[in-house]
């Protein structure tokens, strides 16, 4: 079979009108499907639901904590949560702070900080003038709207099967404006690329020209491996500290895709500085999270990390199998007529598909209009601006197989749909 | 007998040797004892043991909300709990939002707001140069730390026993650099004070010269009754409606002392035009609190504000003799020698004890010599400043009953210590 560019325009006419009533075959089905976020499936959540009756009244007055977890105080998480947190992401206990249900929560309020009242004895960055931060891209819309909120404004920086254009960021942070960058280092948020060792040692020594550059290691796939050659992130504190730059970086991860994203608890590692000044913020604004439900996590698990690696085979036994469907798919329908590309992650929440250039954003009307929601498309770059209109990320954790495969078929049609009508003009 | 100042240096003197005397018997017995914070006792957190069993996985599986709380999503709270809470501050479900577990939180981020984004369609504060606030005093430290965080300037507003100098206020706020100002209504803290009519309505209908003004009422003992004779608190939206004000004011109140305040859940109420802004912040902040502590409270309570406000009984049945035990031993030591005075409140957690001006901070250091830790003396005051260093909050919700008295005879005797040292010169 020949690439889709090779075909004479009375074969695209063809294909195109063979698509088309396929297309229509689907769209009478009247289907209401959505790979729209990275939601864990009914199934996963049932396989947390543990969690509900791991820590009753009566099993509370047995451990009886000798400091009461149900009254004020511990504002940076109840120790044995905060060494479990510390095993995982391979950092010390001390420099570990135990948020509330969200990730999302601790990034905002460490940048809202950085902008309000500065960062590493620096002036506000609301004082700063016009400051900028660096976003690998395809990347994560929540992160893109963060810098938004806060009117940061952000620069595109590809990304490649190693992680981002290390060149190009080079250059970059000479820019003493340039204050930050946002990174998902393993099984990237759309890419599932995880960061190369070499990617991360080139990190790690950066000497930005802005003493107040902060890195947001968005770490929140750290342990979650969906095949048997899951991939290896170096350890970013590791590396930091080879080059005496441990502030430049904070990692934040959580349980919202281990146990419950609803009722989850988050975490985040820093160096001693950089707790510190989050430390102080925090007096400000809070007395603690919830300890009971960081009890509860500390419970189901044991307090060892190697209890959470090992139950989240759980959710691979669950979540591989979508993925190998997605990806078949892709395999059978696009690698022929060369035009698609994607990655297949060894773990992650998402794969991202690059169709035809300039015809993302049709593939994504055409299957809302045959009632299937993609995350919008666009919002895997800045400012909902995809420059060459041809990512998608799709999230395929949420139907059950059966239903993302009818997804999946339906999107390929769309997918070949919109290109046969971008090559007819 | 007669009034200290009425005493001669005579009678001065022998009375501060007594007082020296059993001063140095309680230092003798090596007490160590806490009325420093509003903690509840472990036989207050006891009585909400019940919402530790309240959620088992079974049942969660028995009602199965139609959408999975243990899920992404509801950004603004379950509706059970909104409802819930909508019904306990007497307004409209649409116009509550539920929180983590600290109010605290929910204050500071929306001062950060206004801060960094602005409110009302005015300039971010950030950008208006300097940035005033109104204190009613003494009030709650965290309120000041709040404008203290954001480098909000404080203006002491004097209280009386009807709420804050309204007349003051008034010609405040035709400043229009005068941005907001914090009110503990109801049993205010530290006084126990509630607003009367009166300074409710006078505030429900200013008129600030800002137009982004608004007023952080922390109604955070809105429920929190001790007597047969409890105060009552207009509905301040009631009121606002009156003026076309609802803009001017946020209402806040959280279960933490209700439930647990390691665990428990916040809330806020707001004009419809503040929800969407503050709705608008957190969609970038957080996907959402904690939904299924969010469920325990409503089934604990059956979704019914009667169902809180009875169990608020609990509360007093433990509160009460507390009170009691330390007004009664304030009116048999102070009243004849007239050398302090106190409000016995009708709910909340504190009693506020106005001694001897220019003795405040030397009572706290006697008693902190002799093993009672009192609220640090100045703490009720912005910047830790009593101007005239006579305030001392008592906080009588922690210890027993029986330490409670040993710690209040101490203080007493501290008091009165202090007075006649500052009377003898």
């Amino acid at each position: 079979m020949k690439k889709l560019i090779d075909f004479t325009k009375d074969e695209l006419i063809a294909l195109k009108a063979d698509l088309e009533k396929q297309y229509a075959e689907y769209k009478a089905q009247n289907l209401s499907l959505d790979m729209s976020r990275g939601k864990p499936s009914k199934a996963q959540l049932d396989i947390s639901n543990g969690l509900l009756d791991i820590l009753s009244a009566e099993e509370y007055e047995r451990i009886a904590p000798s400091f009461d977890y149900r009254n004020y105080g511990i504002l940076l998480g109840i120790p044995e949560c905060r060494r479990l947190f510390a095993e995982i992401l391979q950092v010390e206990e001390k420099n570990v702070i135990i948020g509330g249900t969200a990730s999302l929560t601790l990034m905002f309020d460490f940048v809202a900080q950085c902008v309000a009242s500065g960062i590493g004895g620096c002036e506000p960055w609301a004082r700063q003038g016009k400051v900028k931060f660096l976003c690998p891209v395809p990347g994560y819309d929540r992160h893109f709207g963060i810098c938004e909120y806060f009117g940061i404004e952000m620069i595109n920086i590809p990304m490649d099967g190693e992680g981002p254009d290390m060149d190009m960021i080079e250059e970059l942070i000479k820019d003493e404006s340039v204050k930050g960058m946002f990174c998902v280092p393993k099984y990237s948020n759309p890419t599932g690329i995880t960061y190369s060792d070499a990617v991360v040692t080139r990190i790690a020594r950066m000497k930005p020209a802005a003493k107040d550059f902060r890195i947001i290691w968005d770490n929140a796939y750290c342990i979650h491996d969906l095949t048997d050659t899951p991939d290896s992130l170096l350890n970013i504190f590791d590396e930091l500290k080879k080059y005496g730059n441990e502030d430049m970086v904070v990692e934040f991860c959580s349980t919202s895709k281990i146990t419950f994203p609803g009722a989850g608890v988050s975490a985040l590692a820093a160096s001693d500085n950089n707790i510190k000044e989050i430390q102080n913020r925090m007096n400000f604004q809070t007395i603690s999270h919830d300890k009971l439900n960081q009890l509860r996590h500390v419970r189901f698990f044991d307090g060892k990390a190697e209890n959470v690696i090992a139950y989240m085979q759980e959710h691979r036994r669950l979540m591989e199998p979508k993925f190998n469907a997605v990806c078949d798919s892709f395999e059978k329908e696009f690698s022929a007529l060369g035009i698609a590309s994607w990655h297949k992650p060894n773990g992650g929440y998402f794969i991202s598909l690059d169709v035809m250039p300039g015809t993302a954003k049709r593939v994504g009307e055409l299957c809302k209009e045959a009632g299937v929601v993609l995350t919008t498309v666009g919002a895997t770059f800045p400012y909902g601006k995809d420059p060459e209109d041809k990512n998608i990320r799709i999230a395929p954790s949420l139907p059950p197989v059966s239903e993302l495969m009818t997804a999946t078929a339906l999107l390929c049609i769309c997918v070949k749909l919109a290109a046969c009508e971008k090559l007819l003009g």
